[in-house]
């Protein structure tokens, strides 16, 4: 899960840095399909979701047609998504629940949500929910006191963007 | 381009063998629209043109939707591309011109194809064309010989698939 990426206690999903090489690391790659975070949801239950690799040169096929498409290394809670994985890009991370430093008006973010699992279950769960017309990264606790249950999907992985300089900052200090 | 790839004298365009973790040593990947050769050349010019991957991420925004994609290592030839490159997927090498022994029948190939690149200029150069209602590469000399001055594309890569044992034949040797 990404050299320098940083996972705070409590917080059960991880948030990785996508280094330059980043990929490098992985024997596979995933690709999925893309939304704005401006497309306010409307796109997030329309895009493909059939997108697991095929064959020898690991085609991507999907049941539909798509414009927007990325490429994210192996990580392990990337590639247990077998269907229904769509990543949201965001311009900045002020859609994360957690209060965080320096970076988060500063970092464009994608945020990689499970599709299958949109009921709200787990309270140190994240949640994409959609949330006076903005798409939103919530936990769950706050999902169930406001008795929401449904939400369009379960946050599996927060991919920061790569850092030119690459240092590694101890980024557990980042965070709340 | 590619461990065990293979280049033989005279055939201008590189082929390669995708190793199991070769996007690995490529710190970028391309993402690019897929043909099947079954196609017959139909959705080759339909396929998206822009495919340049863009921001912090590498997201591929495509001027139109598209089902099938592929990600690549970041092979020069590959990377060259900057518009209109596509990938055709043919089951076995027998498309390609030149005369290879024993995998020729057996392995599935990616072509990538230059869209920009239309015109049959280099004698040595490849080009995708549709000949007896089948996508095949052809070898610049042969086209003139027919007076086909204009193909679907300039191949600038082929792809052979991962090969589990991954040892190291002599490539060259498989040539004629």
């Amino acid at each position: 899960q990404g050299r320098g990426g940083g996972v705070v206690d409590g917080v059960k999903v991880p948030v990785v840095r996508l280094n330059l090489g980043e990929i490098a690391e992985a024997t596979v790659v995933a690709v999925l399909p893309v939304c704005g975070a401006g497309d306010r949801g409307k796109w997030v239950e329309e895009a493909p979701w059939e997108c697991a690799p095929k064959g020898d040169f690991g085609i991507v096929e999907s049941e539909k047609d798509w414009g927007r498409w990325v490429a994210l290394p192996a990580w392990e809670p990337v590639m247990r998504v077998k269907r229904g994985g769509v990543v949201v890009a965001f311009n900045d991370a002020r859609a994360l629940p957690w209060r965080v430093n320096r970076w988060y008006k500063e970092e464009s973010i994608l945020v990689m949500v499970d599709r299958e699992r949109k009921e709200v279950e787990i309270d140190d769960g994240f949640y994409l929910v959609l949330s006076e017309d903005e798409l939103k990264v919530e936990r769950g606790s706050a999902l169930k006191e406001k008795s929401v249950s449904t939400s369009l999907g379960t946050v599996v992985i927060v991919v920061r963007p790569p850092r030119e300089d690459d240092e590694n900052e101890i980024e557990v200090e980042d965070w709340e």
